[in-house]
């Protein structure tokens, strides 16, 4: 059954040459459409600068950050240089190289296209929202299909060439690595303008949302395309490296049909691009002109197209077996009902959105109270769905063998993430037309325009909170196959050692237990580390931007030809990132390593379910009760409960402002301290068996 | 080695009969103590029947409830009756109802000497500090003896009585289904009505907090006592049988010396109530006149005697052993570092408090964002705290022998809570100052006594948010022992069934993990439904107070002779409470059923397990960030920050309001939840065995 093998590693690579060929169409396409209007093309300009700044800044200290960790893997990873084999720690060094390259180039050109299509279809919008939204969705599916294409190249290229799917754990650290920068940092720098940017302005000033007298404007629109299209690019990047990465190591570690195993992994990720291209290329606005509902479309048609197809190949391919195809509709089923349910708590047009505004009329307090419980309360369908779809997965594939249940499981995150590539356009989507948005007004494109960039924007926000909801699941289920990859990673260490292996990690025994319950508070610790660093740099910039007012003679009054110095407010909102990030970010892999080397194995794999359930909790908590703020307010704004100027108004945009970073910064950055920990400790299982404390 | 338990039994009920007599001398002098004050004499009065109108209805509602699960408890537990011994079925529902009454006596007389000392302790203050210090603090005191008291009498006579642990479960039980009324009950109502007096009276009439004109006022200091001494109360007496019976089942389970283990446990207990009795004894304000330093020192000297007389108890019995004793000081030193380290969250010389208040000036959401973070970083050293604590007990007493290890872990809970007599004394002593400061406002007492009244109040909040942390993590320990008892619960039951014993809970076991996830949203979804109530409850009583302002002529005047209508608010209240508290309850014993019911004993594991970790993350994240608001308005209240009426006081206010129903009714009911679900759970493990779908 090898011989398959040779055949799918073909079929990958073709079908990430057709992904990145489609995406050039798109990108030809999008740069084609006219672009006349002076005033946008400035502030496209500048929004693309502003970018790139913060792009360049990013990659130069995650380049220093990737050479001393390449340094620490080259010397310690797999094992020690010097008692191992030096070829496989080269292979391991390149392969986390190349993670985080990958990973950077996905971002970069998603950037790219992002910033080239929001003024495009800001114009657009002026001849109706069929042409508009066709440039908002293909700029964003361009990043859609490269994260994705990206991401089956690198798997496929390690795995041929090395033979050994523990080097793709390198690889995919790599990849989380990248996105620990670009989700968090992301996250501070889109959280820190936008907060600093509506304090001022719409506070402080009572000047509308992107007035271009604002310094903080354009870097809250950089925020937009750093956060959300960077930075979930590269979210998902990382979980879907992950879970093929960890599919691939049990796969590996199975006896018998480990070769079918390994085929049928690629051959589900080149579907799941195959279906994602089709939903792309298949994604109108129909003649309702519900730009929501054609986004919810194409997903369903992707899901469809990638149900049907798999089904097909197990018909087709030796050892391709039925409960592995069971287990990854399961999973991939579950993505979607738990989006379905984030949008029951995060839709306007839903009750929970309405009781949180009414509940604004009685004062911010109970704002903040009402959002904060029906937070609490939405994170309980995604977390049982979870539940269900390991159960089910476990039990489907059970009876195939020892070591196969785990490997169902892993199938049912493969299957979640298998349509990541649809998910991706529609998320990128969302912040172009935001921009666009933005950008209609400056531009002076009209009541009109303005009117059908805001369909098309409100429709990026429903989408928004669904495909948080659904990575942030992604990442949940991949990890606990993470969990397994952790268990034969060490199981390995430990026979090397001459010890006895691990059958599981029982929660009666201490160490687990003691993993448990520091691995527990490490989601909050993390999280609460981000939103400080958003309040801290907020502060910074509230100040700069106070500074040119006072200083900046005319600016205040908007006198022609005045411009404040956009370029400052860019400089403090990435220093700033950057440096609030880092020590959240080795705040937890410190942490991975105290427990690691206190409590061995045993303790690591308490740590890590400690950290994916209460980090699960806390992330669907801080995404839906920020979702819900935000549409709450818009809620109010739209006239309900007294309207635009009312108190509930005012309490509404206080329960926003918690919101923002609860939803943009530490909600859905708890999915890469989660899988970095996991890679993390995977990595350095053997190191674990040799210097722990407690075994 | 049996030969010694009668005689821990004697001295278990001598020292009951010594805790007994010495609250009657505390009772007797604090009621001796003059009260001249005609006002003061009057609302007490009020206070003292608004009390006992919510507790007749609390225990009727209760009564009802009891009476149910009586019935159902004689049906099933610990067998069905149909296939069982039919005795001890009989017992377990006495024990049942014996939890119950006992913990309902403790409470009702607590209440008693709480609204008897607080009218004495105002018109003392007008002596100075130290009278009046001591009238609080031994009003207090009387709670503190008789729970401890109870709980000793309780669990000695129902072990003397029926020679079987098992049945101390279902006393246990009757403990919790008594404190979860008294706790999340009490809970809604305080804040109930403290949130609508604040609403209505602060806020929109601008009237000071205990102005009698607001119809809501008595019912706020009614809520002071029915939430701080009633509930705090049960919440110990359910923490503090549950430590003690979970020791001794797991003590009977294991072989050869389980009855020193036995008598170890009850002697444990006698000497934690005799060092509390100590403690109580020597309580005084020095010569400082510092009211928390006196509160501290006697804490710690109880702390002392505790460790001093278990060791010579160790010196001088056989089979009583050192490791044991280690295990027993390990937690109660843990429980006092937590206690410290969560003074340094919310005491506001500390820095923390400080960095909140200032964050304020930037607007109430960096309030919220600045507390919500500082919250959840409070809960790191709690849980390192407990992992450790588990960790050492487990490994001091592993060697011992099979199931030892465990047994170490339910003995630091044992001795983490041998000082719970002297920490509800504390926290009894808080509401008593606070209707004391209130009462001397209303008799007109003069600045100089208000003043001190505030002082003692101050001590109040300080020690308050210690004994919260305390009692969060007794209760996690504890159920970690519980968890001890419920595996040995179920193998007995699979051993009745011929069916294979359970050795532990495999993270990797997909019915475990299924648990967790469940059990982990539970805490989540039950703190939003309780915050939820608070809401709904505060939304009918601010509509009752409009409907007396406007209805009763000369009120919002404040004519003379004309009065509001206390008691429709305390109905309101009341009826509120205990109709937004049930589903809460069903909700989370329904959830245990139905995992229970899918899963069977691996699921129910996994079920407490995510249960105690969530529950314990969020109790210590919402009691925390709770205390830390209170707190920082109060420090803005000082002066700082702009001081009172500044941007910067609304805001720390709003802060206030979110944190009250976190920290004084979510956070603490957490507790009761997760002890309510493992007794269930043991309660329920024969059942489960029988009727599981997965194994």
């Amino acid at each position: 059954m090898e011989s398959q093998l040779p055949l799918f590693y073909g079929l990958s690579f073709l079908t990430v040459v057709l992904a990145f060929a489609f995406a050039a169409y798109l990108y030809l396409w999008v740069k084609k459409q006219k672009t006349v209007n002076g005033k946008i093309a400035e502030v496209s300009q500048l929004i693309k600068e502003g970018a790139n700044t913060f792009m360049r800044r990013e990659y130069l200290v995650l380049a220093k950050f990737a050479a001393v960790a390449a340094v620490i893997i080259f010397l310690l990873l797999p094992s020690p240089v010097w008692n191992g084999n030096i070829v496989d720690n080269i292979a391991m060094t390149l392969a986390y190289l190349a993670g985080t390259v990958l990973s950077a180039i996905a971002g970069k050109i998603g950037i790219l296209v992002a910033t080239l299509s929001n003024g495009r279809t800001a114009e657009a919008a002026q001849k109706g929202i069929k042409p508009a939204f066709l440039i908002g969705f293909r700029g964003g599916a361009v990043m859609g299909l490269l994260v994705v294409g990206c991401s089956l190249l690198g798997v496929a290229a390690v795995l041929m060439i090395t033979g050994n799917s523990n080097i793709l754990l390198g690889f995919s650290f790599g990849a989380s690595s990248l996105a620990l920068f670009a989700k968090a940092g992301g996250g501070i720098f889109t959280k820190t303008a936008d907060v600093s940017a509506d304090l001022t302005g719409k506070v402080e000033l009572g000047i509308p949302e992107d007035d271009p007298r604002n310094p903080a404007v354009i870097a809250d629109n950089v925020g937009d395309n750093v956060g959300d299209v960077a930075g979930m690019g590269a979210d998902l990047f990382d979980s879907n490296v992950a879970a093929m990465a960890s599919a691939l190591v049990i796969a590996q570690s199975l006896s018998g049909g480990e070769f079918a195993n390994i085929s049928m992994v690629f051959c589900y990720a080149i579907l799941g691009l195959f279906a994602s291209i089709i939903g792309i290329a298949t994604a109108r606005v129909g003649k309702n002109g519900n730009p929501t509902r054609a986004l919810n479309s194409s997903t369903y048609v992707t899901t469809a197209v990638f149900l049907v197809l798999t089904a097909l190949a197990t018909l087709l391919f030796d050892g391709f077996s039925w409960r592995i195809w069971g287990a990854a509709a399961i999973g991939l089923l579950v993505g979607v009902i738990i989006g379905i349910t984030t949008d029951y708590f995060t839709d306007d047009t839903k009750p929970i959105v309405k009781k949180v505004a009414h509940a604004s009329k009685t004062g911010p307090a109970f704002t903040v109270l009402s959002g904060v419980s029906y937070g609490f309360i939405s994170a309980l369908p995604a977390m049982v769905g979870i539940a269900i779809s390991a159960l089910v997965a476990y039990q489907l594939c059970a009876p195939m063998g020892e070591g196969y249940a785990i490997f169902g499981i892993s199938m049912s995150a493969v299957g979640m993430l298998s349509i990541v590539g649809m998910i991706i356009s529609n998320d990128a989507y969302g912040p172009i037309v935001d921009n666009a948005r933005g950008l209609a007004e400056m531009g002076g494109l009209g009541e009109d325009t303005i009117r059908i960039a805001d369909e098309l924007d409100s429709a990026g926000n429903t989408v928004k909170a669904v495909t948080k909801g659904f990575s942030i699941s992604a990442a949940g289920l991949t990890v606990i196959s993470l969990l397994g990859a952790f268990m034969s990673e060490a199981n390995e260490a430990l026979a090397a050692a001459g010890r006895e292996l691990l059958t599981g990690f029982d929660i009666m025994s201490p160490t687990v237990f003691f993993g448990i319950l520091i691995g527990a508070a490490i989601p909050a610790v993390f999280s609460a580390m981000l939103i400080l660093g958003v309040d801290k740099n907020a502060q910074r910039m509230v100040q700069e931007i106070h500074r040119q007012f006072n200083s900046i003679k005319g600016l205040r009054e908007g006198k022609p030809g005045v411009k404040p110095e956009y370029g400052k407010c860019i400089d403090i909102a990435t220093s700033g990132a950057l440096r609030e990030l880092i020590p959240a970010g080795l705040m937890s892999i410190a942490a991975t390593l105290v427990v690691g080397f206190i409590g061995g194995p045993q303790a690591i794999g308490g740590f890590l379910l400690g950290n994916i359930v209460s980090g699960l909790l806390i992330a669907l908590f801080m995404s839906n009760s920020g979702g819900l703020w935000d549409n709450a307010k818009k809620y109010v704004e739209s006239g309900a409960e007294g309207g635009k100027g009312s108190d509930a108004h005012k309490a509404a945009v206080i329960g926003d402002t918690v919101g923002d970073p609860f939803k943009d910064t530490a909600g859905p950055s708890i999915n890469t301290q989660i899988t970095v920990v996991s890679l993390v400790s995977s990595l350095c299982s053997s190191l674990f068996v040799w210097l722990s404390i407690f075994h």
